[in-house]
């Protein structure tokens, strides 16, 4: 990767005098941006291009070559990536388009290129991309066509659209955002989203990764890789293309009810990723996380000159769950001699319209000061009889004696309108501190920074060696039980014990031959019939499921009924007998395995009418137990569950180990395609969880 | 208000020499924008200001003054004002402060000077506020003291907040968003929302309303006048501090599960007014609404050279609920020709990264044409090898000639990149196609669009003669039954009457003295015996409910129980016994009486945690037809209801009678604070609904 994007010597073949064409920008960016080694333009007939001397071919060159960039049409790429190969280039850009992206053809061109490639060693960006650029000093290289040089900075970016990362430097530029390394990775035929992320994980002049992603290379190892970049640096994506396909592939399972905009989102999180939903959120979060410290919780004090402002700053904060307390009285006090008679020192701070440099700067020395924030917001509106510079390279100064007394609090600042902003804002830049123009994309990126240092503060569990665990669990007896199956639903039986053998507590049911048989079950109270077979998946539509049964009259009534309307017509079922247990809550735990993802796990509210409701959350398996937490608690049913006006609360960490061992299931037997448990009942706290219905498939 | 809105002479009061300062601004802006009436400036000692002859006094100038702005220390207003007054001035502005927003005293004073200028016919903008403008040529005044003038426009805007409405024409500006009126309102002692509302609802050169609301003076009245004002025009509104008092406010019962925010957000959308989260949102809002007609549907085709900005387009459009049908083979047979072979024809039309501005021209031709499209959303992104102002003038002529031949589908564009665009533009707007940098900010504008095109295509019924039909509904038994009630909750048996007199279907419940009298039920079925009393408002908690009784022993022992544990314990209580019904779905129906907005009805998905799944949706009573339908598909849990895998849908048309039935209550009974229907019943459909349980509080 270091040929790739530290190279000492770079070929460009397609080098062109014309202007303006792909090889002509090629060579003038890299000349341009002070690449620090040696360029060779290589073009059939030019002598010299750009006051350098060209070559005929990348053979002919005299030393050695590290990045060959390749910009020909598409029938001349592959003799010109066997001259790169014979010539022993370290790394391969290849810009030329028509490959896969064209069709069965081109994929087929593609692949070619690559095999060579792998078998020579050499890594390739490409085909059909924008290139790449690395800003640091001693290598300054921009290997792209773009026509914007961002400044130099901590913020990696990769962009899997050549057309949407020239736009987004473009506003990079624009916002003034530094960037490291930049990659373009088109058809990513070698060199993917998950290579440049361990790459990028490494590099010291990083802090912020971003990605624009369409799809996932290889999302299996993704989670893995990120998490683990995740610990040291921000990492920030947009995923587009969620919805559109996730509507159209919604299954009917309850394992399935994830879109894959749901599944994306599941991944993303699983491997720390921050997930914007637009470009400018990415870059309103990435400012933030740039430049400023993480907070250590979720205290906002907003201080601003106008009302207005700071309730729209107020609402959005909430809107990212972050909390506004009210200032202490005795900080208060200590504000109020600085300020205006009429300011507000609530929170909002309402310094008021005409409040000075010197009030700006003594109430955020005093909040930054007092421990009650654990982030700031300033927000400044100029008004006409201010000087407005003077206040802004005020909120700057205090911020630099807070950091030289050791207050580590991050501070983002909003300022509307432009008048006198320009001169004061390059205090405020060289003091790290991200300007914005409203109040609500400042309360993104706080939400964007407490959700990073919630993620952080989590304890450490590799998912490698979760899933080792897992497997470890798979008994002789999970064997048996699983070879003796064919694909599709388990019997109900081997389901249950399947389960069992992991941990999952389970309802008893025993097999009734007649109606006796369950009349004799009233004896330990009301009673469950239910008809099982392999004809029998939606028991309850299909009426095999009958509850509540008090007196032996209702249970041979219903055993009969079911005989005969059900269990008969339906060959090979059976009817087995439950426990009628009452009180709990009905939750639902399902898992089912992503073609692409892998195994998803699934939480919810219970009831027959899950898919309606959806009231669902999903994760990606292996589950940590604080991602099982994390689960239980993000239903908008969890209140319910937890509340005690009938009653105890529910036994919520029953849940967790049911969510525990599912993800364990589906970890340890790759034969099993979908889990479905629904419900389970919640018995009240410490009385524990029971799956009343279990269906496993078989893939 | 013409007398504020298009005067024909101003005195300014407290006009200064110093700069920067309010009085200088405020002249300097009247003479700078061309003001086209005559400028007095009343000073106490200059004799010029601006090359203008000044006055010592309003009343020293010779000819008459339809307009006086007072920009005086705040202890000078008052006589300012009277002096005004005995002028004859027709409208006042002041934008002084130190009124009702400093607290009592001055909330005081700014009563006084209100009712001084409500006494002699004057109007008044302010105080605390910016000025208003007009930006009608034949008026052309620009009485604020901003820095910034807009461009004429057909956009009127309102701001609460002073300091937002400055930073928001700069941006405005930036926008190129043109403004016929502006007004700063300040504290809005006089002259309030609805009044501008209903001024620039006559006015022929304002196409689009934006509000920058932070609370509603008059509620009660806003829907009426807005809902009047969005016939003609758009309204587009942010109201901020909704979150914030939201969630601290959010009280028990379900009739208050609105927060303030979603109280807000209901009447909003009574008045058919648009809300948007941010201003910005509001910009990208208004921009297309001013500029292009509305849609005909919600099908929107995207044309667009690079893959990535159509992915994200196509997800955000359809986040807003749009809607991105493929293209009909034959219109993508007919645009083939036209383009590059691996060009992708479905939807988004991809024409790839060289697209030429022909290319984009023949498809846009086929695509306005074939009347497939809604919408069109046409995207660029300026590729470095493409003549880009070409193509973009060739958008702008496809759609010119298109609107020549009498299409009417809007178009926005996306022009992502800077490089070569902005020659190109001036086309695009010249016809009046808006530009955005990112997808999603259009596609946001079109789901406006969109909702605008619906709302009006409703029928209109008249919320004043609803409101009336209500109330000629209240019969003298009604007032009989609340006469003999005192505030609180009514006795069920009295809700009950109430209730079925306003047409609400009820399931009886009968008094049952004793057990013998219960069981003699069971005849009918199953039962459901509940203990009712004024101390017994939460029955499921209490224990107080006892469903599905079904032998004589259950409801004996039921009753005893009740009896014993319940009823007795709690004094004035009894026992009634309902037939159980089982088969329906339970939802909710609710109404409250919100201090400031009046009536709100609620529908929900019905049980008992209602609260924690808050499944709940809001409107504003009268409730339409349409409303309550809306309503009623709105919920979650719709889908479920209409799922026939269990048998019939339900009846969702009964809940539409029970929601209005419960509307017109609360607006023929002033007495009635609160109404908590939970459950309703919704039998299957043809079948009805019922009212299980019914809880009505006087107020």
């Amino acid at each position: 990767m270091d040929a790739l994007f530290r190279p000492r010597s770079v070929a460009v073949i397609g080098a062109s005098s014309r202007q303006p064409s792909i090889g002509w920008q090629l060579t003038h960016n890299i000349v341009d941006d002070g690449f620090q080694g040696a360029l060779y333009p290589v073009h059939p007939t030019l002598e010299h291009l750009h006051s350098i001397k060209c070559y005929r071919d990348v053979r002919d060159i005299p030393g050695a070559v590290d990045l060959a960039v390749i910009a020909l049409r598409q029938d001349r790429v592959r003799p010109a990536v066997e001259a790169c190969i014979e010539k022993g280039v370290g790394g391969l850009i290849i810009i030329s388009a028509g490959f896969r992206e064209i069709g069965p053809k081109g994929a087929a061109e593609e692949r070619e290129l690559v095999a060579l490639c792998r078998e020579a060693g050499v890594r390739v960006i490409g085909p059909n991309c924008m290139g790449i650029l690395n800003t640091d000093p001693s290598v300054s290289v921009n290997a792209t066509f773009s026509r914007t040089s961002p400044p130099r900075g901590n913020v990696a970016f990769m962009s899997q659209s050549g057309a949407l990362g020239e736009a987004i430097l473009n506003f990079a530029n624009r916002l003034g955002l530094g960037v490291s390394m930049f990659a373009s990775v088109g058809n990513r035929a070698d060199v993917s989203a998950n290579d440049l992320l361990e790459y990028w994980g490494k590099d010291p002049s990083t802090d912020v990764v971003l990605l624009y992603l369409e799809s996932f290379g290889n999302p299996r190892r993704f989670p893995e890789i990120a998490s683990r970049v995740a610990r040291d640096k921000a990492i920030i994506a947009v995923k587009a293309g969620g919805t559109h396909t996730g509507q159209r592939a919604a299954a009917s399972h309850t394992g399935s009810l994830a879109g894959r905009d749901v599944a994306t989102g599941a991944l993303l999180r699983k491997g720390g990723v921050l997930r914007a939903r637009t470009v400018s959120d990415m870059f309103h979060m990435a400012r933030a996380l740039a430049n400023q410290p993480l907070p250590a919780g979720d205290r906002v004090v907003i201080l601003t000159n106008a009302g207005g402002p700071g309730i729209l700053a107020a609402d959005a904060l909430e809107a990212e769950g972050l909390s506004l307390p009210e200032l202490a009285a005795e900080v208060q006090e200590r504000i109020r001699p600085h300020v205006r008679p009429t300011a507000s020192l609530a929170n909002p701070l309402d310094l008021i319209a005409d409040a000075t440099a010197e009030h700006y700067e003594k109430a955020l020395d005093e909040v930054l000061g007092s421990g009650a924030a654990d982030l700031v917001l300033a927000i400044f509106v100029p008004p006409i009889v201010t000087d407005s510079a003077a206040v802004v390279r005020a909120i700057a100064r205090a911020i630099v004696r807070a950091r030289e007394r050791g207050v580590e609090v991050p501070v983002l600042s909003v300022l509307m309108g432009e008048e006198g902003i320009v001169e004061g804002e390059a205090d405020l830049k060289a003091a790290r501190i991200p300007v914005y123009r409203f109040p609500e994309e400042a309360a993104l990126a706080m939400g964007a920074m407490v959700s990073r240092a919630r993620w952080l503060a989590q304890p450490r569990e590799s998912l490698e060696s979760l899933a080792k665990a897992a497997e470890a669990l798979r008994t002789p007896e999970v064997d048996q039980l699983l070879s003796g199956q064919g694909p599709g639903m388990l019997d109900a039986a081997v389901a249950r014990r399947l389960l069992a053998a992991f941990g999952v507590p389970i309802l008893e049911a025993e097999q009734v031959e007649d109606a006796r048989a369950a009349v004799a079950m009233l004896a330990d109270g009301h009673v469950v019939l239910k008809a099982e077979g392999p004809s029998l998946i939606h028991k309850t539509e299909l009426g095999a499921v009958r509850v509540d049964l008090r007196t032996v009259a209702e249970v041979r009534e219903a055993f009969d009924d079911l005989k005969a309307n059900v269990a008969d017509p339906h060959p090979g079922s059976r009817i087995v007998a439950q426990r009628h247990v009452g009180g709990g809550r009905e939750v639902l735990v399902g898992a089912s395995r992503d073609p692409a993802f892998g195994p998803m796990i699934a939480f919810g509210a219970g009831g027959t009418d899950v898919e309606a409701v959806r009231d669902v959350v999903f994760r990606v398996a292996p589950l940590t137990e604080a991602d099982a937490w994390e689960m239980v608690r993000e239903i908008r049913a969890y209140p319910a569950l937890m509340n005690d006006r009938r009653g105890k609360p529910a036994d919520v960490a029953a849940a967790v180990t049911v969510l525990q061992a599912v993800s364990n299931v589906m970890l340890a037997c790759p034969e099993v395609a979908a889990i479905d448990l629904n419900p389970v009942l919640l018995l009240p706290e410490g009385d524990g969880g029971l799956a009343v219905d279990a269906r496993v498939e078989r893939g």
